[in-house]
């Protein structure tokens, strides 16, 4: 079996708009060969943060084969920059706002400034260029084209960082990195070597919570309020077949405490 | 590489429910080199119009190539005809309710009346034509069909049509026709060779808005109101990282003016 | 053409988590010309009877190329096992909790249980076996790995049963199996040989509803209480282009009741 190359698309498009098909369809006139997949078409709009995180999660289990077309862009049409990205193995199309640099290569990354509009639709719109500018250049890859002809090297981009936890004397702090689709809360408190805590503390004033410390959801009845190591390696809060933010009113940003008893 | 042949999908049917994926077993079955391609399955239920603007912005960026099944149908069952339609460049399987009729072609569609049950399932559900026709019809195309044998010529169709913006002296009245999925208004105003308009009003009575005129929402700070020529060529109203249609509470059908003082 | 070999995907993951993104990435890393076919990752979280309806309507029409991975699953980490299973002419790999059990095959199913770490990811989660199991598994299989190198077979497997309607004498008592997306509510009760019944009975004390028995939706004016036959061959209750769950405030467990004069 040859199979045509891969494309992925994650946007903040959702899907009752035509603005992903729009995209799928500039790929496969310019590539028909292509074989798209759709990691997400729901990134929170605009949410930079949120799709630094999502693809973080995503991206390094992908074969280095695949090119990886990003569109969450609250900056489209300004001047914000495009690139072409090779970093921690993986190949993608980016607006320069830090969305990929949550992902940890061991050399620096490769990183090409996109200008060479050869490449995209002969009109670009100043508000689409997912169809505009992603789409082409992402087909012309697909098929073989040199990632410098795209344009010139860039040593400069915008960078994402994650807050550092706050260790003290017989407690951690840090906050919540990402809520997912059940309602649990991944934090950015490295879970590796972490001993079971005997206090929880998360949001407003971050109020002690009765919890549990648990390998698994189902290690608990449902309903009950947990605390684990998350499968990305961060500590994790939630509730057995139930919804953690829900439940504590919880959000990206809000602080989580855990503690040990001396 | 030679990669099987497109087919792209367009329902209403969501996906917690299994239709879109009886749909494409069916295909699957039928034809196991068909490649699919997801456009959406999120257009609102019975939502024909919602189809039509989709379909309009989204498939002339496809390759000839492609075969679009669209299944908004709430006519399904009843005496509405199914269409096979060759327009603007593309090959679509319509139910005749009107939704491909904004896709503008140079020359007369081709439009083909399904009347060969020998290419549908053999038992033919009252409720779901999805599986049981569009399906399989699609597959036989995919597989080489002449669209000849599906059935007779149609000389007669639905046809949807999009209101005239009204021309005063120092203003044009228009309506909303889309909104997206970032709560953009997309109207039916054509904004090439617009003037930037000095008033905007909005849905009832429409009111008189403070806004300002850009090129691309990151012109303006986050939560100013906007006017702008939309990726489709539409003037279409943004609010700066938010949300117009909850902002304004605007939907589909609400009068948009725009004034120039003299 | 040659086509690379079928994965489809149905999972209760939702699509702004990086869930579904990362299993897709660890299938296409060990088999880069699978074809992965979205079923749906819509399905309510850990609804395990809501996947088991989805799946018993959707994986009949597949080819049995397909190879089908289901996650949704609730006891992720415990002592649940995981199943290859052979049924009803489809091939599936399903967490051990009954989901797959609606699928009606003519022979006994062949069940195999998981056992063979070599064949999943080094590491594996205590919470994502999607990601470290089912996706690694998967693509094995798709590259012709033979089923009973995976493990022992499985005698004994976890069963959901679907409530027998009862039967009266000018009644049948039956109740909602299934809310689809356009609130239409699927029953218990076949539809096959069913005379119009001439009451109606739907919720709380079955109250009796105005309605009309009809062969399709477009039977009956626009907001019409109708009953009909499914396209899965059930009862089904619904409203003319509206949403019969909102209207009748009803959800899946509630009874459903259709009479006939003498």
């Amino acid at each position: 079996v040859t199979a045509g190359p891969l494309i992925t698309l994650t946007t903040d498009f959702g899907e009752a708009s035509p603005y992903v098909a729009a995209q799928k369809g500039v790929i496969l006139s310019i590539n028909p060969a292509a074989r798209l997949v759709d990691l997400s078409h729901q990134i929170p709009p605009q949410d930079v943060r949120h799709a630094a995180f999502f693809l973080a999660a995503a991206l390094p289990y992908f074969p280095p084969s695949a090119l990886h077309v990003i569109v969450v862009d609250p900056g489209v049409g300004s001047e914000r920059a495009i690139l072409y990205v090779e970093t921690a193995g993986q190949r993608l199309l980016v607006p320069d706002n830090g969305c990929w640099t949550f992902l940890k290569g061991e050399t620096p990354p490769r990183v090409v400034r996109l200008a060479e509009p050869r490449f995209w639709r002969p009109q670009v719109s100043a508000t689409f260029h997912g169809r505009d500018i992603f789409a082409p250049v992402a087909a012309h890859l697909s098929l073989g084209l040199n990632p410098s002809e795209l344009g010139p090297p860039a040593a400069e981009w915008v960078r994402l960082t994650i807050p550092v936890p706050q260790a003290g004397m017989n407690s951690i702090r840090g906050e919540i990195t990402f809520v997912d689709h059940f309602g649990n809360l991944i934090t950015n408190i490295p879970a590796e070597r972490l001993q079971p805590p005997d206090v929880l503390g998360v949001g407003r004033h971050t109020c002690r919570r009765r919890f549990r410390w648990v390998r698994t959801y189902a290690d608990a009845p449902p309903g009950t309020l947990v605390a684990l190591a998350s499968s990305t390696g961060f500590l994790e809060v939630a509730v057995v077949q139930g919804n953690a933010a829900r439940k504590l009113r919880a959000t990206v940003g809000m602080p989580v405490v855990v503690g040990w008893a001396r």
